[in-house]
């Protein structure tokens, strides 16, 4: 086991009716006037943004309304956030939504404290030092923003998903209410469930040793999103499932997961990131098509641990088999798993390995470069 | 799952060679002088003292040393510590040692800010608001003090061994460097690994529904607990073994264990501290005398919760047989499984038994009253 340093300060309130409590939590800490983020307006239709206007209200909070976040958010979207809250004087960021929201939030929270083009945060050319303080009422469980410090972002100009982390950017507080979940269509719940799992898959699988516990508990949150999924798709409304499939998607990317490890892989999103940034596809499908490719080309490279996740998750006996299982069960749920499911050609497959290629090497269980991220995405036609 | 609240904000610094961290970790909160209280001097012969002093100097960090806390650590060096930080008015409390210093520690804490007789945060008189910072090295695995609020104290006076948690008492940082553990004598291996079993066990087993990837989680943390143990029995300088066991202590009692349960039951622990407060017996040592018999008085509660252990921790069919199981193996380990191993005699059954029935009714799975401490206690002698 690699040493780690575990710090996660984030309060989650988790469970029925807790959408109301983020007033208490903003006012707890004393702010007045937030800008309150969501995206597409679903929430006015699921009575969360009702409950969250009347909790603020109720605190004497005052609020800013910015709405239209997309799903893989924009950086110019987020720039207009951040004029927005320069002008208005915010003192905290108030995202309602899923991790296009959540993200874009954290953007804009660093972006309040920095004079230049806040991209230098994904470039890497600026270090977060400061951040607008950030509270999340969660509507969709999957890249686990609302407990960690990373964010992605698509800048338009030159195509680029990309990402920053910082230990600024973790919320204060984040409410997970299940039941908001409950009246999302099935496609955007199993891709959240797919994108939880391969958060794990990336630190599962980055060639690291000796984590007994973390295997067995990596294991847990695989299989109890694998179940949750599998019935939610016929019964959206069931709370448990609701409850276990959300919390997993917290445990997958909170720090947890990534104890011990090399800090991950992180291939399957880096290559699936530009997927999406170059056809706008739901990042779940993405990785539905991208992870068991990715799996196939480096297997060798861990056979024992490929093994290991055949066996456990699946009950088959070899890599190949665990591979193809997990493929099956992709399939199974609804999600695409090939290339050709999305409409992408084989023709494309320069164009995407190009801009995948342009933060190569990368991959802790193998370093990819562009060769090697051709031959994954061929993989991804099969 | 039941509605809960997770918010742990200790940073957790892990792994080989971190122990000369701990200065570092103060100074980045700016504290220039700290109350350094630890146990018998065992920290002087494995050189974490040596450590600790030279990483204190090299940041400049002035300390006062209060050793001499024992195991089962009383209220009266507490009260003498309490004194010297006041008198000293450090700015922090560094707990170098396992769960009595660190507990003794918070207790100390939160008594440098009460005017009154901190056994009032014990009794529930008083309700922790404040608490000095608190800084750990931790030296032994076993009740998780290093990232949680709790402490538990005896008062030798009235032979109570009770509790408190507060939210201040998170420490700031906790250094867990499980090559300190290498030179730990056998039985402080053992019964440090029961203590998280149990604390696990606690939450396990407090008749919560639903819960579905956290009792997945917690059958992890029991059976890498318990691998652990069987290991560093004979290679007590395993590394990977000694780090799988410290951390997965630290997480059978950090709030992750608690998520969407009733709380935990707690009774194995509330009776086995009457048990080392009257005849000052190791803790681990009385869990393993007490928690097989109350699982066997209370298992048909929730035969369905314990037939699940039986199967999953030891591939038994029915809850008696699991029971049995955990037994023989507290015994294989060299555990203590009767009250008559440690020299109680049954004639004392009625005195331990008052000494519990202060707090009763307590538990959540089943509320216990003296007759059924009693029975419990009875059922301790097999």
């Amino acid at each position: 086991m690699n040493n780690f340093v575990f710090h996660n300060s984030t309060k989650v309130v988790f469970g029925k009716g807790t959408v109301g409590a983020i007033g208490d939590e903003i006012k707890n800490y004393g702010y007045k006037k937030v800008l309150f983020l969501y995206g597409g307006g679903s929430i006015k239709k699921n009575g969360v943004y009702d409950s969250v206007v009347d909790s603020l209200r109720r605190n004497s909070i005052e609020f800013v309304e910015v709405s239209g976040v997309k799903p893989n958010p924009v950086l110019s979207k987020v720039k207009e956030a951040i004029d927005v809250a320069k002008r208005e004087n915010v003192e905290a960021i108030l995202a309602v939504g899923g991790g296009s929201v959540i993200d874009s939030a954290k953007t804009i929270a660093a972006g309040f404290y920095y004079d230049g083009d806040i991209w230098d945060a994904f470039t890497g050319k600026y270090k977060v030092k400061k951040s607008l303080p950030i509270f999340v009422v969660l509507t969709i469980s999957a890249t686990g923003s609302e407990m960690n410090g990373g964010a992605v972002i698509t800048n338009e100009d030159t195509k680029e998903k990309w990402s920053f982390w910082a230990s600024t950017s973790f919320p204060k507080a984040s409410i997970i209410d299940p039941t908001v979940q409950f009246s999302l269509p099935r496609e955007q719940t199993v891709y959240g469930g797919v994108d939880a799992i391969v958060h794990v898959l990336e630190y599962y699988f980055d060639g690291s040793k000796g984590r007994k516990v973390m295997d067995r508990i990596m294991e847990s949150i695989i299989k109890t999103i694998m179940e949750a999924i599998e019935i939610l798709i016929d019964n959206p409304t069931n709370y448990e499932w609701r409850a276990n499939l959300a919390w997993s998607a917290t445990l997958a990317l909170n720090g947890l997961t990534s104890v011990g490890s090399y800090g991950g892989d992180w291939s399957s999103h880096i290559i699936e990131h530009s997927l999406s940034a170059l056809y706008d596809i739901a990042h779940g499908a993405g990785l539905a098509i991208v992870t068991p490719a990715w799996m196939r080309y480096v297997m060798n490279e861990d056979r024992e641990k490929f093994e290991r996740f055949a066996k456990e998750i699946f009950g088959k006996n070899n890599a190949e088999e665990g591979i193809e299982a997990f493929k099956g069960w992709l399939k199974k749920v609804g999600a695409p798993v090939s290339l050709k499911d999305v409409g992408i050609s084989f023709e494309d497959v320069g164009k995407i390995a190009e801009n995948a290629a342009i933060r190569s090497p990368f991959g802790k269980l193998k370093p990819l470069y562009k060769e090697d991220i051709i031959a994954i995405l061929k993989l991804a036609f099969e």
